[in-house]
């Protein structure tokens, strides 16, 4: 038996089955917004409970580890002929909620993203609604104009009166957008002929830069090979008379040095590199200066540490990620130019006349589509922009102070207590360090230590996953064996959540 | 005179104006859950209202047309530095909203967006609040194994049992990728040396493809002047023997013909390629066939119309984006590949040891990163596995049928009116029609008739954007002058809104 729903999408069985739809229904709406908005009402209010209350509840776990094959029976992610009702579906919401990773809870220190900003969170949820795109003026004549604003506050924040740029989905192709114009700029024949018709190239960073430089000249034809790493120091900065020396060093081996990344914030150790004295040696060699700020920038809205980026005015180039210290979502990336040439669009334009019609009605400058290398690019701007309207920049201020604030407590706090080792002191909001279980305290001198010590943070981290108590991540780097590295940014956390981290690797750690 | 808020994030004066933070202050949370998730609910029910009700109400306006220097007043994007109150925040929510383009609108013909599916919304704002990034099996568990499942899912359409894929964001991005690996596949030094390495390598495709293959050319290194444009037929159909030709001729001038990119749904016209024929001469010359079915892949849900593509089983990669046809929300572009040689990981993968640990407690090979040129990669599966559970694979099937449906509806009604003329018959869901006014109707003759005809689509198209009452885009094509091209996409129309679209056609250009 089979009945029929009106303005629905098909028909169902008694049994809520989907049927095989009659052509007639093809005539009208298949989406019925009464229902779809109930819908949505519901997922909000689960969503809300189970990702924002118990999400961000120190008594609930920051994740509820499984093994891939049980996570995928119990998801049963299948997709099917027939669709499914509304109690299934609403249970499908509930467990991708609960079986993911809680990003905002106050003990997720795994990466540089953490926390939930409930202002950001509104515009993103607009942003998804609207759900436009920023090519052109008629189609998203609000976030043209916002995008412009947000890119200019952070301009002014790295000392530009003028310039360009562009939202990106995500700094590594911010990286590659620096990269492209740097190589047009020196040879616009560039973008007609292919780097055939050019010298070989050259890219200087420091190994502790980001990979995605080297993953970016792959892409772009350059080979990894034509990245050459600068020496950086004990703090992981680069050496400025290195960099010469390397320029020096290319050229005489026949290739065209063109273009430094510098880092403001580095992965794991959080060093700034020395922008000012990295900006001589650029202008010596006449290179493109790029800021890899991808972590760091946001010291720029503290009066009080934006001295670590001294000299970024200098830059070409900057890469900046407001979804990691200022918690304003993922993605949320920008390219900032000192540009006034419109090199961006120059570079990147093809100029495709069935979307950038040039007998248009309004000025077609306007449609800056043709400056990014995405035709579809989702509106990225309107959560910062609202957050920032929110807080001001002086509560976009507070967050980075407190990030600093907490990481000065939390290494003091380490430092009254038996074995936590850092590597160094801190420059940033990353703190490396061990945890030295007391079954290795004082045999440092043992051919067996690093070995040994290699093993302890792999151990702790599986005994956090499966526990589900926390989250931070570990690594080796260089010649030095595995450690944890926490990044400290939630404005969520208090001093309190620090001394559980502690604590809690003592307690998963003491034993090993 | 001052007063304390707790766990708020500054001091207020009495006048609701945020001051300067004391130090004491960095020790707590800077932001009140309770106090964020109230903002949240009221701007929730702000976009229902605005976005999702007045957005679809066909007695409501498509867009409210300010100039920009007007709209730029209205919206008082300046960003400064002290925050702002809740009430004005919430006016500022609806404000973006109100002056916003509204795609779901049932009159939003403008794009290859449109619609809104509900399920897909829930998805898309759960995604934004989990916020996390899908490089690792530890932070994205649930989205590691859904994306894998999606891309089967996708995959099993195209007529692939194994194979590989990623989300990207956007389908030039897509395209870029489909490029790197074929290089990649012939030269594998490429990554490493860069292309000076290699031979000049060639890339064929139509001049009715999506400019992005020529945008990605030059991104990448290869040179716009190395992307070979081969003939069309009057539909727009790349010709296979031309195809053929222009490969020998290309070799005869010393390149290595590598990649040829064929469209299924071209963007003006909405042509298919013929896959099958060109997959022979892909064969014959052992050349890399990538399918660009960024809009027209969704044919592939509908028994009825799937023959579209027949031959692109053969095809090494496809570039498919669910957020055009399938209405899943932007951005949703997937690229599927034939590969099983871990190609992907081979040609993107950097290893960074910072995150892609080797000593992991789970199986690595689910830490998905290193496919991918970007780090921070948003999630966008869910919100098109959600709405696959919710209506089934019939479900998508049937929007696919119903958009033909409602074209075939369309080019019938133009047919018994005057004035319409269309440039074709429709293949796919774009129709593509001049309108001809009645000043010009017999004149064809005339020695500035096309002139005329060129200008009547961008007043028309003022006028219906002024007004608001719908949107619809033109172009030229070739030597062909200004037309329009209507895509009909959207679930949520009904025959009404086509007529009521011709009816306007006429209303605002039967004076010009």
């Amino acid at each position: 038996m089979y009945f029929y729903v009106q303005s629905r999408f098909s028909l169902l069985t008694a049994d809520g089955q989907t049927m095989e739809p009659t052509v007639g229904d093809l005539s009208d709406p298949l989406i019925n917004h009464t229902e779809g908005q109930l819908f949505l009402h519901e997922a909000f209010k689960i969503i809300v409970e189970e990702v924002l209350c118990k999400g961000t509840d120190v008594k609930e776990k920051v994740c509820e580890w499984k093994e891939p094959e049980e996570l995928a029976l119990l998801l049963d992610l299948e997709l099917r002929e027939k669709g499914e009702q509304k109690e299934k579906l609403l249970q499908r919401v509930r467990d991708v909620a609960k079986y993911s990773v809680k990003t905002s809870h106050p003990r997720f220190f795994n990466q540089q993203f953490a926390g939930v900003d409930y202002h950001s969170l509104a515009g993103r949820f607009l942003s998804e609604a609207l759900n436009t795109n920023l090519f052109t003026y008629e189609v998203a004549p609000v976030f043209v104009l916002m995008e412009a604003e947000v890119l200019r506050g952070l301009r002014e924040l790295v000392g530009w009166t003028e310039g360009d740029g562009l939202f990106c989905p995500g700094g590594s192709t911010s990286n590659m957008y620096a990269l492209n114009l740097a190589r047009y700029r020196l040879y616009p024949e560039v973008k007609s002929q292919g780097l055939w018709s050019l010298p070989r190239l050259t890219i200087f960073t420091s190994p502790e830069s980001h990979y995605s430089v080297k993953k970016g000249a792959a892409f772009m034809g350059f080979g990894m090979d034509n990245v050459i790493f600068v020496k950086v120091d004990d703090g992981g900065h680069m050496i400025p008379e290195d960099l010469d020396e390397k320029i020096k060093l290319s050229k005489s081996q026949g290739a065209v040095p063109h273009f430094v990344s510098c880092t403001s914030g580095t992965t794991v150790q959080g060093a700034f590199d020395p922008l000012d004295r990295i900006a001589d040696v650029c202008d010596k060699h006449k290179l493109w200066l790029h800021v890899d700020a991808a972590w760091g920038g946001s010291v720029l809205f503290s009066k009080k540490h934006r001295h670590l980026m001294k000299g970024v005015n200098r830059a070409n180039s900057v890469a900046w990620n407001p979804h990691k210290m200022l918690v304003a979502g993922l993605q949320c990336s920008v390219l900032l130019l000192k540009d006034t040439t419109n090199l961006l669009k120059k570079c990147h334009g093809a100029n495709a006349s069935y979307l950038f019609q040039q007998d248009k009605f309004y000025d077609v400058n306007l449609d800056i589509g043709d400056k990014s290398v995405q035709c579809s690019r989702k509106v990225d701007c309107l959560k910062l922009w609202l957050m920032w309207k929110a807080v001001g920049s002086t509560g976009l201020e507070q967050r980075v102070d407190k990030a600093f604030f907490h990481t000065r407590y939390l290494v003091e706090q380490m430092k009254k207590r038996d074995g936590f080792q850092l590597l160094r002191e801190p420059e940033f909001v990353n703190v490396c360090f061990w945890f030295i279980p007391p079954s290795l305290r004082g045999k440092e001198k043992n051919a067996d230590y690093q070995n040994r010590l290699a093993k302890v943070a792999p151990v702790i981290k599986e005994r956090m996953m499966k526990q589900g108590t926390m989250m931070v991540g570990y690594q080796p780097l260089g010649d030095r064996v595995n450690f944890f590295r926490i990044t400290i940014l939630s404005p969520l956390i208090s001093q309190k959540d620090l001394d559980f981290f502690l604590d809690e690797i003592e307690r998963l750690g003491n034993d090993v």
